[in-house]
């Protein structure tokens, strides 16, 4: 079942790479570039459809990003740090931007006779990003089929929809996922800053799963504090 | 009801802006350069956006279409003569373009806090593009409020989408719809060609809606030819 896998670089897609690849069926890595403030996610996603000889291709929606204003990854928006939350992470989000990607990862895939779009959605998005969750994807898949009718049969993959970021992590220990080559930091720096909502979520995530974490974090220990804080608020 | 209508600079969508305009909702247009041979399509578009005093964005797809090789739009594939048909028409096709277009579209109108998505999807059109037929429609509305709940709430308006392109004809006749500035060929000549598929359709809808038809078109009797044999193919 040829897959093409949607792939950001970051910790989630690149586990779901190596289980597509693990599975059979990998054929294609999709990357878009819409205009984050760092590229090396990008890089990330191209070696690793290096490693597992995979095709890529990586299509710049910059300009489209352009128009969509007001979102921190296309503009300079101050990242907020800590765990994620409601509030915080409703300005990391690009309007439609799974609708988008999505679409246009069909499009390729039926100019590839590909069998199915596979993307890393996660259980733990479901409250903040509705494009995250299962009603949707089961849309998405049924508005396609309508879409492509007579011209391609093309299904949808997210093994992910309902599991945590932390059982991601341990399909990535299962598979044996290097994960010094990926990258989940919305901030542009060196390393990864340790601090921001997607830093954290990494960290703990590789904790949960009791997969040593081989990222290097400029303030690797900050991630603690959130989590603390995090569980004195649930208990109190 | 603040709408955005897509529009491409030919006769259906520039009609539909109007009408829009007509109802008093109109406050985006927005064109796709998908990598087409003639950009006179595109400068209709803004120039209707003017008229109607209407915000313009154009968005470049072109990158995406170079992806989606073997179609006619976006490679040097001859465009066939003569009318609509399955097998000519087939090779006009832009994988899921229709999605993909409206996902953006729906991005823009939800940056723009928009409440309508108008698209100028035609009843001529369902029996060859699936991405154009009612249940296609709904089924993408459906997935567009899961997908932005609690984010915005974007209906979609589809006015023509069991009506003919003679209906729309029509319209433009009661609206007074200036189709000199319009573009419909598919070749990429100073005057439209008169013979392509998208010729003889707009020739002979403005025939069938009873509207002198303002266009100059390179081959002009040829539309009489192709609708006889229709005619006689149907009759046979």
């Amino acid at each position: 079942m040829q897959t093409l896998v949607i792939c950001s670089g970051g910790m989630d897609s690149i586990t779901l790479a190596h289980k597509v690849a693990k599975e059979g069926n990998l054929a294609h890595i999709l990357t878009f570039d819409y205009g984050q403030r760092h590229v090396k996610e990008i890089d990330f996603a191209r070696h690793c459809a290096d490693d597992l000889n995979a095709k890529f291709t990586l299509i710049d929606m910059s300009n489209i990003g352009r128009e969509f204003t007001g979102t921190a990854l296309t503009d300079n928006v101050d990242v907020p740090d800590g765990h994620y939350e409601q509030a915080n992470m409703k300005i990391t989000m690009v309007p439609n931007r799974n609708v988008i990607m999505l679409s246009i990862a069909y499009g390729l895939a039926a100019t590839h006779k590909l069998a199915r779009v596979a993307l890393a959605v996660h259980g733990g998005d479901h409250f903040i990003y509705p494009d995250c969750r299962p009603d949707f994807i089961e849309a998405f898949a049924k508005m396609q089929k309508m879409a492509l009718d007579g011209y391609a049969n093309i299904d949808i993959y997210a093994p992910y929809v309902n599991a945590s970021k932390a059982d991601i992590a341990n399909d990535a220990k299962l598979l044996g996922v290097d994960h010094r080559k990926s990258w989940s930091c919305y901030k542009g720096g060196d390393l990864h800053c340790g601090r921001c909502g997607t830093c954290v979520e990494r960290r703990e995530a590789f904790d949960l799963a009791g997969y040593a974490d081989p990222t290097q974090y400029a303030d690797a220990d900050y991630w603690k504090s959130v989590i603390c804080k995090s569980v004195i608020k649930a208990g109190a």
